[in-house]
This record gives structure tokens, C-alpha cells and sequence, in this order.
């Protein structure tokens, strides 16, 4: 995003960069609007800057018998310096949910999944999927590499399919989205896993590894209100563990209602005045999404 | 830079982000910060996000009769998406100052020159070189691809040097960082030189063509009173140039005491206000960087 043209309280129109690749002139102030989650502004027009689709992609699927080895393959990608499109991972109660299409038919084997995308130029797909090879086989049950356009497609509908498949496990869920750095992401799955067995819940998890962005899942039956007490402790105990591991509350679905209250402990006392101030500056009577993003 | 500790008045430590690739919790309190000249905070330390040197590059000078030849040369080069690392370009007032070494010995006769590197691993990089060069030929007096070592530096050295042999013309300069938008970078590097020819002061600019910031500098001799004033004018029109090309006044430098005054013209009364008060939130007594970035 270069630019926004934006509508501020009570109703006056301002530009913010534009098309404009640098500007150092005020504080930022078009990032303060982006991600506020319309508490600050009312956007009207985007300036985006847009890179080349890449003129080519290898997905790569590969299958791991615990944790640790998944976590072992995805920090050595990583740590190689392998700049990969997509690194996802499924945990062995988000494997259990999906359909076992791609685990050789049989679930209870591969207990940890990596989902992999390299792409560019034709050559450098190539030669990047080899060291990307390199860097996930040593440990692994199976590597998938489709090559056709519906095996390819195929795989992705079955990770896009995995919210739905894993909701349909008790008919309902919790699900948060929280960050912690990067070496802390086995610590991440496996507490979460370990705050649901406290909780008495079905717990697991999936998401963005290569960003530390990890989608914390209990499964619940709506019905019990027992379940929805047990998801709302363990939601609260996920956030105070992202936090004690040095994360953040929300790495892309916002604040919102939902996470009211956590914010606070993620800023501290002064960061949290300067995030409600910088609020009362730019709405002043309170007129934007009220009450969310606090 | 993924998280910056900070000290805010009157001395409460702060850590926004950290080693963290995703944060959407908060209004983007670090992006506040970056680029706010010392006036909101005092960074103490900051995790960055390192990228790895590409494997190889390629250096391509290029130089043009005319402006508007070396301006279409800029486009198709950018036009075609060509991703280049470094594209740079000197006018014809900065080649007259330029010791004339790669210039075939006559500066006289390219009156703009493009400084071009590609880069990445050496199959991209030869690619990318081969289609620079198709971008950038047609219209050229001569290209200078230089492959030894010492020839790249000596080509680096004299684009470094440029500020020093522009400055030595008449003993002084004031030179401005304005950014434009891409598609109006003509108009900004002749506004410049139609400027100083309006208020009798030898202009000339060079820069990075591809983000639209160019360096605008008028020659003066110091001891000249008049000569001083006349380049104050002359910033003064500048900012009101790069304003109406809908760009800003700073894109490296920031604003300083230098451009006191204008920020309030770029951003409009509400823009204004709401900078302000950011400054009035973080640092109520006006303890930091006083009476800058204002």
C-alpha cells in the first residue's frame, strides 16, 4: 500500500502517500490506519503497488512422524536462507480431521505435515525446490511433489478444506490466530495442544510456520455450555502463552471484540495510553467501530 | 525492521514488535517511530529482518542525448516490470560536473545518464541484464557494462563522488530530496533546472529515478548573500513543485528545521493536526528533538 485516501472524523478527506514509492515527510500516519480495523478511518482509495505473478511454482507436501522432526525440517528450510512462498505446517490432530488423501491412506502415520511452495523463473523454481528438497526429506514418511495442475489443485482444496473438516470433528470450535517468534514455534503447537488437554478439549492447529502465525484450534459442541466456558479459559491461557513467549494476540484476523481486553497486556500501561490516544485523536466522540480494538 | 525498543517521555521502556513477522494487534505504534527524526522516542535497539547479498550483479551506465530520450529509456525499463536493484540517473547539469571518464572522454555529448544494476543469482542476473539492456539501448549514445572487479567500483566511485564535484562548482549547494510520482519525474527534474534559470542559480539533479526522489540542487557561492536567498527561494518552489506533481517533500532525508513549514502544506489543517497530536501524545512536554519534523 503507497497511499490511502481516507475519511476522517467528523468528515474531512485526506491523502495519505499516494503513488509514491518513499516518503519520509510525517509519521506514518498511513500505517497507523492500516490494520485499525476502521476505528480510525474510513478508507475511500488504495494506492497498491503490485509485484509480477511468478511465472512458475512447485507445491511440495511432506509427511513427518512427530513434532519435533516436522519442526527439525521447517527451522532447516528456514535457517538455509530458502526465501519459499508458502510454509504451512498441519499438526497430528489437524492430519486426523483432514481427509487422508495424501498420507498414503493411512492418518496415523504422518503425525506432522509440512506444505511447501517455491516458485519464479522456471530456472530458479528448479533450483530452488532441489535445495528445498534437500532440506525436508531427511526426516520425512513422504514428500509429495504434484506436477500436474489438478494434483497441485488438489492438494491446496484439501489445506483449504482443513477449517471445515476440523469444525465438522464436534460441530464447533475456538480458533485464534496468534504470532510468537519463530524458534518458539514448537513450543506454540505443543501448548496449545497441552492447554486443551487442561481444559478437557480436542485441540489442534495449522498455519503460516515460516511466519510464526499459528492457528490454535479447541473443538467444542455449542450445544454444552460447559465446552464454550472450557474454549473462552482456553483462549485466554493461549494469549497469555503467545505473550509469555515474546508473540503478539493476532498476527492477521485483528482485535476486534473477541480478543477485547488482551491488548492491554500485550502493550503495557504506556503502549496501551498511546494506543487509546491515538484513537481519541483521530475519533475523538467515538464514532468508528466503537469498542473494537481495545 | 520487525520490533524497535524505545524509551517514550518522560522515560518508560517500550518493546513494539520484536522478532516477530506478523503483528496486527495494535495500530502500528513502530511504524510511528521509524522515520520520526528523534521527536517521539529514543530507540534503544531493533530487530531487523536481514536478506541475503545476492549471489551476483551487473552494473550497466548508459548514456543519452536528451532528457526525454533517457526519461523513455527510465520507463520501458520499469514499464516491463523489469525488477532492477539500482536505477539511478544524472542529468545533464550533474554530467557537466562529473569527471567525463566513462563518458568517452566528452561530456558534451551525453546530457543524461542511467545507472542501472541488476541482480541475483548469475542465470537471473544475466537474464535480467539482457533485458535491461533491450530496455535501455535504443535511444543510447553508449552503454558501459563493466565485468572486472575494479571497473564496477571505479564506475560506483564516480557516482559517489558526484555530490563533491557538484558542490565544488561554486563552492556551495542546497540540495532537496523531493519525490514524485514515477510518471511525472520528467517534469520534476526540468521544473528544477526552470527554477534555478527563474532565480539565476545554475540547477542540476540526479537520484533514484525508480522511486521517483531526486536530489534538485542549486549552486551558490556562500559569501553571496544574494546567492543564499535566491536558494531559499528556490527550495521554496521546489516543495511547491513537488506538491502539485502530487509528491512529497521528503523521501530520504526527513524534515529537520530545513523544511519547517511545509509539512503543513503537504498534509492539509486535519493532516496536520493529527501529526501534532501525535507528537503531543508521545512527548506532551516536547523533551525530544525540539522544533523538528514540524
Amino acid at each position: 500500500v503507497t497511499g490511502l485516501e481516507v475519511v476522517v472524523p467528523p468528515g474531512e478527506l485526506l491523502r495519505l502517500g499516494g503513488p509514491l514509492r518513499k516518503d519520509v515527510a510525517s509519521y506514518d500516519l498511513k500505517r497507523l490506519i492500516i490494520g485499525s480495523e476502521g476505528t480510525l478511518a474510513i478508507v475511500t482509495a488504495a494506492w497498491l503497488r503490485l509485484v509480477p505473478t511468478p511465472e512458475s511454482s512447485q507445491t511440495i507436501l511432506a509427511g513427518y512422524p512427530d513434532l519435533s522432526s516436522g519442526i527439525e525440517a521447517i527451522e532447516t528450510v528456514v535457517g538455509s536462507g530458502l526465501e519459499v512462498a508458502t510454509l504451512e505446517y498441519l499438526d497430528q490432530g489437524a492430519l486426523a480431521a483432514a481427509p487422508p488423501v495424501f498420507l498414503g491412506g493411512s492418518n496415523g502415520v504422518a503425525r506432522f505435515a509440512v506444505l511447501c511452495q517455491a516458485d519464479g523463473s522456471p530456472e530458479e523454481t528448479r533450483a530452488l525446490t532441489e535445495s528445498v528438497l534437500e532440506a525436508l526429506t531427511p526426516n520425512a514418511l513422504f514428500v509429495h511433489t504434484p506436477t500436474r495442475d489438478d494434483d497441485v489443485a488438489s492438494v491446496w482444496r484439501w489445506r483449504e478444506g482443513l477449517t471445515a473438516a476440523v469444525t465438522a470433528q464436534h460441530g464447533g470450535k475456538v480458533s485464534e490466530d496468534i504470532v510468537v517468534p519463530f524458534d518458539k514455534l514448537s513450543d506454540a503447537i505443543a501448548g496449545t495442544v497441552a492447554i486443551g488437554e487442561r481444559l478437557g478439549l480436542p485441540a489442534c492447529s495449522w498455519g503460516h510456520a515460516g511466519d510464526g502465525n499459528i492457528h490454535s484450534t479447541f473443538l467444542i459442541n455449542r450445544a454444552k455450555p460447559d465446552q464454550i466456558w472450557a474454549a473462552e479459559q482456553a483462549a485466554a491461557d493461549l494469549f497469555q502463552l503467545a505473550l509469555s513467549l515474546g508473540g503478539s494476540i493476532s498476527g492477521e484476523h485483528g482485535v476486534g471484540l473477541v480478543k477485547s481486553g488482551y491488548l492491554a497486556r500485550q502493550l503495557g500501561a504506556r503502549g496501551f495510553q498511546l494506543h487509546t490516544g491515538i484513537k481519541q485523536l483521530f475519533d475523538p466522540k467515538g464514532l468508528l467501530n466503537p469498542n473494537k480494538k481495545v
